[in-house]
């Protein structure tokens, strides 16, 4: 099965800008794409890194095991995946997103074991964070509440449709309070480099923030 | 196995004042407490609400299946919880968070079906949204960093210790984003009571958000 793992090279993690450096935010993106891809080769699957400009594996990707390898395609998200997913006879695809920082080989046998035509493991928000599809009919569309629009699609696609209840896939690294999962559940470099940038845990009013050396609390 | 559903019957959900009134409020947690105890009994496990107050079975309460029974106890949580956990030689003991709205009976069988001595299902923010006990020397600390001091008593009380990874166990319903979590993924009284209440899902700037009635959104 093909995992394609899309990437938004040149503009990462613009959320986490209050609390990360222009930068710091290009690292820790592409150390989040390394741990992803590192937990997808240990299920014996191939990544393909779909990535919207050239991407040297150098720095955080001189890690990336031997098995992955980068495509460019400059559209839109939708269209960059679209363009991959299988047509009749072909096999399944699998896509899941590059912020997937807590992603564990465990996680992502159990998405790409599935049986059913079109697997979803949904994010926070409405969100589509990793998918299986087999089925010729189904396309993606990322605007907007994708986790209801694509049980749609696969529903008006005759596609039978699975929901893959994971925590782990279903955190998606966009803003700083998601910062606190890759400190408590991340193991790979992600959390690695948060720490190397100065952030740590912090325990206020009964739920764990993140603090960074030499600042206030940033999120409680 | 026993099953605890510890609940704040007096003060439910603050941290919902800024979208709900008080009386919203009650009812809203009651109707996920209902949804909580209906998805335990269906696994076939019969649920003990661990009450601060006595609790009359009405309104949203009304449904809840009969093996459910209520014990009042007024201490904190934690010294409640660690009231009912076993003893040498006891069965195992569930302690399940009142506010998991999207708890299902395969997420609870999942974590019940633990071979571990302490099963933990992480919530959000280094919460413990659901565990099993099956050790006379673990005990819970609930104030907070639960789950990274759940898995540090575990281990010196030399217990073995399994992490229960579920999407629909780690949301737990304090703020107003989560809401969007129960509109999108509910399925019982706790997404038709806020549909109810007037709120419905609203699709903003690519992240699903909720609104309400006549109100402009609340969350994006």
């Amino acid at each position: 099965m093909e995992v394609v793992v899309p990437f938004a090279a040149e503009t990462p993690k613009t959320r986490l800008g209050d609390v990360l450096t222009s930068s710091e935010r290009s690292t820790f993106a592409r150390a989040m794409l390394a741990d992803v891809l590192a937990a997808i080769d240990e299920t014996g699957h191939e990544p393909t890194v779909l990535s919207t400009a050239t991407l040297p594996f150098e720095d955080e990707l001189a890690s990336v095991p031997p098995s992955a390898s980068v495509a460019v395609d400059t559209r839109s998200l939708t269209d960059a995946v679209d363009a991959r997913l299988p047509d009749e006879g072909d096999d399944p695809v699998a896509v899941v997103m590059a912020d997937l920082a807590l992603a564990t080989p465990d996680a992502l046998e159990a998405l790409f074991a599935t049986d059913a035509d079109v697997a979803i493991a949904p994010g926070r928000g409405g969100g589509t964070n990793a998918l299986v599809v087999d089925h010729p009919e189904f396309r993606v569309d990322y605007h907007g509440m994708s986790y209801l629009d694509h049980r749609a699609i696969a529903r008006e696609a005759g596609a039978s449709l699975a929901a893959v209840d994971s925590f782990r896939l279903g955190t998606d690294v966009d803003e700083p309070e998601d910062l606190v999962e890759v400190l408590v559940h991340g193991t790979g470099r992600s959390p690695a480099r948060l720490r190397e940038f100065g952030f740590r845990l912090a325990d206020e009013s009964g739920r764990v923030g993140v603090v960074r050396d030499g600042e206030s609390t940033l999120e409680s």
